[in-house]
């Protein structure tokens, strides 16, 4: 997607978590890092060393003396704060804000993410230059976010917004699910060995207890490769008491 | 919640990562911390200054030679991993997973979410360990999470399922909105001054300008005390104006 989410920190301290937001940002697909006066310079090698490999976004970083600038060329400006604050203003959840995130670059809109000084938090001064405010619902006894956590955390909820990957799905790679007649033939040989084993001590719980079993082989969503193993156990398991009986 | 998730790092490598780790736990409300053969022994300082105040996670951590002894009491365990396995497996995103647990938990049952080693990743033997995978979408060209936030992502997902914050709002702290009575006083009193000073050059045009100078207004949710302060701008403005004039 054109133009994704810009990022602008506001006097970053330590160039190491400058570099894990940027590694955190391309995670999520973004790659427009700002600087406003960061305390130890740029460019910095702790940034980069801790990008672990997201060079790309520490690379093209860009530096500013004054956040109006880093700013300049935005449509739309969010601030991100754990603190409630005095400012009258719209607050968004991450969840609540990435759909209109998406929404607004898709039609153009160049937006951006303010992120105060690692202990501080923005100032009053950074809240009244942006729209909306952004607070991450989080441990209320213990809501110190790190530089990069919070980075991540408005990453990932603009990538989840615009992915389509199903919450749930059975990993099969290139396997299949075993045919149910696949899973039949094995039941059937299943019931045979219980059956002479003498496993069914009372006929009249055979079929409740067959239906047990039942659920329980049918729950691990047996591929064909599976059903061949499980055969291969009750082979080898009677063989093993056949030998012993003898 | 009784029982929250516990989580279990396997073989983890820098303490500063698993103090990171035990920071993001406690961010969402995650308190209990395993630790199997950790690389460089425990207790760590490293941990505990990157901990950043989570001591109650850090010190109450526990140690293990085993992922056996580590994973003894639980019912459920999940893993995280990045790659695609072998394994056939459900998996489930943070997300998708997120309101399982909570059920899961709030049912009396104890999970735990197994993390591998910083570099590799969990093994194959982990994967077999697990009663599903859990793999979080994120830009495919650059998957590689930090291990701490691997924790937090899984930790926020936990926390989201269980809180009910509105994902948006308007911030009033002690305010209220304006009310309609005011709201129309200041708009009669803006009208009034723009009249005079010659702002509606086209009669017809004044009410479609009107609506639009309503709408720009009523956008911004104006409160009792900011009422107040358009219209001491409107009157200083027209002040300067009449002191131009004469």
């Amino acid at each position: 997607m054109a133009n994704p989410p810009v990022i602008i920190l506001i006097e970053p301290q330590l160039g190491e978590n400058i570099g894990k937001a940027a590694r955190a940002m391309l995670n999520c697909g973004l790659v427009d890092l700002r600087l406003v006066r960061p305390r130890d310079g740029w460019p910095s090698a702790a940034a980069t060393a801790n990008a672990s490999g997201a060079d790309i976004v520490v690379d093209n970083a860009k530096l500013f003396d004054r956040e109006e600038d880093a700013l300049a060329d935005l449509n739309r400006v969010y601030v991100t704060t754990a603190r409630t604050r005095d400012a009258i203003k719209p607050v968004f959840t991450p969840r609540g804000l990435a759909p209109e995130l998406r929404a607004n670059v898709a039609r153009g809109e160049k937006v951006g993410v303010l992120f105060g000084p690692e202990r501080t938090g923005v100032r009053n001064e950074h809240v009244s230059m942006a729209d909306a405010v952004i607070t991450v619902p989080l441990n209320p006894g213990f809501t110190s976010l790190n530089l990069a956590q919070a980075v991540l955390l408005i990453g990932y909820e603009w990538w989840q917004a615009g992915v389509a990957v199903p919450e749930y799905q059975m990993l099969m790679n290139d396997t299949f699910p075993a045919t149910r007649d696949e899973i039949e033939l094995m039941f059937g040989h299943l019931e045979t060995e219980l059956d002479q084993s003498g496993f069914f001590r009372v006929e009249a719980k055979k079929p409740p207890m067959m239906r047990n079993i039942r659920n329980i082989f049918n729950r691990s969503n047996l591929t064909h490769q599976e059903v061949q193993t499980v055969r291969g156990m009750i082979v080898a398991m009677c063989g093993a008491k056949h030998r012993k009986k003898s």
